[in-house]
């Protein structure tokens, strides 16, 4: 099998299916959602037999722990897939909402439609659940998918894309309006993400190298995220009621998320106040502090404590370490963080208006916030419903990604046979 | 000089700079505007002197008429430079909206801020007015630009960047936060459109093979307006006493913009009706007509006929050529349409409701009408007040794009103190 051809078969389908997922209203869109459901909901014995396959084969390879435990399919999995379906169901139609229609001298009326983007490639790792997830998400957003997972999941994938497929046609959608790509060919994503002609925006899921390689060769456009550098300051006029539970729950609520803060920044006038009183917290948690000289001063004899390098700035640790740094004050703070923030999320806890209102204005990154922890950084917590990614990108969508993002606004007009003059 | 280093130092200078376009308020931005507007107007006689050394090397070198004319600076195109920019002043500051702002049951408060993308890169042609207007509108919306025009335009644009910077440093403004490249090297565009570290988006003004050309070499996103090759169909259910004027309008208002209409598509049972009053018309200005066999057998005696062939529905004329061809309704013109259509601007003429609105939602254009004529697609008839360039893209901006094309939507969060739990 040529790939490129493959690939190209899928692409041309896709984009054929594209017209008539656009055009279906929203109860078929949501009917076809509730029979793929159902559908998961009959056969999830045989999917967890699928996943066993794959399973066997991945251990038989060798796959390490951590991901042998994302590729596993429990009944509990299946269960949390089927509702997160149902919840779709349950959101707003965000196709065809008409904006701003406005009135003009010439007497046309202008505004805008929100559309599908059209085809939606997703490139993800060996976790059958995206698989549904994201099918769920393009088939409401009225868009035609095309959906690449990791090899190691081949089978549980395959037995998912004929229970989307069946659930497309029960409900008189185009079976191509889904496509999962069944091959393990790597060849196969290089062909995805350089075909604009049938593909609109590739969402790849995954970690920071395999979007870094896409980044290089991709000619379709991405909502794509890279890293988590998040920030929090600790500001001169903080309330240390609130600094504290934040600065702890930003860190250690959980550490492999992209929305964990690795780098505080705390103001000169009250560190001497406010980090021994942290430490003290973050000793239970056996966080490790890499911290600037003068933090080093204040925190000597925490049983956890290095001296941070330049790296420690830029790094996302993923992991029970902190960089810590003290600053002189607001400036100080948000230079820092435009510096070497990955423009995910980042955070100040101060009772005073204007650094408040100055940290939200002028730092520059995808979510910022006054007085709350940067873990808020999320779909479900912002209320889109659902998430599909988080985007590091100012263009198109920025931050956490719902449904609006697989969307676009075209402009329509209402004339009465206005001619140009 | 190495055009990389050059490039980079001007890159890193404009995203310095932009930092403080960003925090710069709208009477500073209004106030710089302003101050650029009056240098110019008491610097035209010098404008004049460097665009005639401009003139002078070009016609020396054998420019084309027409460029030559996009070259010359006229007194009264300086007044309208100079108008220009008192109207960016007039219009509202997009920078600094804050919407959405809804409590979520964590007890944080979420929402969306409006803020400047950050550094803006803008390559035309040998235009100096597109260098005063660009400058104008990525200061109003609190970007820093880099300004890329042809190099026929050198000594003007030098003479118009340093009255540009002389309005930022009297308005406090950073004079970096609008640089024009002064070298006519080429190598300046391939560095200019690879520095996604200090370059946002990249705004092509300028011909289609340009627009290609960039495509392939940018790292850097950009917000890109290839051809216009835009329909209009009358449908069987059409007014014919709109259906004339609009027909008309849309192909001869101007052969050579972007939103002039290239294929005529008409029903089948309207056609005899519709098309010899059209050819009357069309007969007036001369226009050829390359039609399908259908509409060749109802148009024959038309002085300029020919025959369509395949190119024809795929073809920018930017002359007074029109394609024409009967289709059997609504769904034949949306299918050819879809498939032929560079998505610009498409037009349906119709009394009939259904048939309009599916017109405007299944065609996939930027700018989709119901009885106007498609020369309405322009920032300003939409009432954008400016307009940095057209859209081809569905992401991010789409269609005409004003000051809020060159602006992203950050979240903002306003908490109390809250963590996830």
């Amino acid at each position: 099998m040529d790939m490129t051809d493959y690939m190209q078969t899928i692409g041309r389908q896709a984009r054929t299916a594209s017209r008539a997922m656009a055009r279906a209203d929203s109860a078929t869109r949501n009917r076809a959602l509730l029979l793929i459901a159902d559908a998961i909901e009959r056969d999830a014995a045989q999917l967890v037999e699928a996943n066993a396959r794959d399973l066997d084969a991945a251990r038989a390879n060798g796959l390490a722990p951590a991901l042998l435990d994302r590729l596993a399919l429990s009944d509990k999995a299946i269960a949390t897939m089927i509702d997160g379906l149902r919840q779709i169901v349950a959101l707003p139609d965000p196709i065809g909402e008409i904006s701003n229609m406005k009135f003009r001298p010439s007497g046309i009326q202008v505004g805008q439609m929100r559309v599908p983007l059209g085809v939606i490639g997703i490139i993800y790792e060996a976790r059958p659940n995206v698989t549904v997830d994201a099918a769920g998400l393009c088939i409401k957003s009225g868009n035609a998918a095309i959906l690449r997972g990791g090899s190691e999941a081949i089978h549980c994938n395959r037995a998912l894309a004929a229970l989307v497929a069946e659930g497309l046609r029960a409900a008189s959608l185009p079976e191509q309006g889904v496509q999962v790509v069944e091959t393990t060919d790597r060849a196969a994503v290089g062909a995805l993400i350089t075909m604009p002609e049938y593909v609109d925006v590739i969402v790849p899921r995954g970690g920071k190298g395999l979007i870094a390689r896409l980044m290089e060769e991709a000619t379709v456009p991405m909502i794509k995220h890279l890293d988590g550098i998040c920030h929090v300051y600790i500001d001169a006029k903080a309330d240390i009621a609130k600094a504290l539970p934040i600065a702890m729950n930003a860190k250690t609520h959980r550490y492999g998320t992209c929305n964990t803060m690795e780098t505080l920044l705390v103001a000169r006038a009250i560190a001497p106040a406010v980090l021994p009183q942290l430490a003290a917290l973050y000793a239970t948690k056996e966080v490790e502090l890499r911290a600037d000289p003068e933090a080093l001063a204040i925190l000597q004899g925490y049983p956890h404590l290095a001296p941070a390098s330049e790296e420690d700035w830029s790094t996302e640790y993923l992991a029970p370490i902190l960089a810590v740094k003290i600053v002189a004050g607001i400036d100080e703070a948000i230079e820092h963080i435009n510096r070497y923030s990955s423009k995910h999320t980042e955070a100040i806890v101060t009772e005073d208006y204007t650094d408040a209102m100055r940290f939200l204005r002028e730092v520059d990154s995808a979510s910022v916030m006054v007085n709350a922890s940067t873990r808020f950084a999320d779909g479900f917590e912002y209320g889109l419903g659902a998430e599909i990614g988080i985007s590091n990108d100012k263009l198109h969508a920025r931050g956490p990604v719902g449904l609006e993002g697989l969307t676009s606004l075209k402009y329509i007009v209402f004339g009465h046979g206005e001619i140009r003059t």
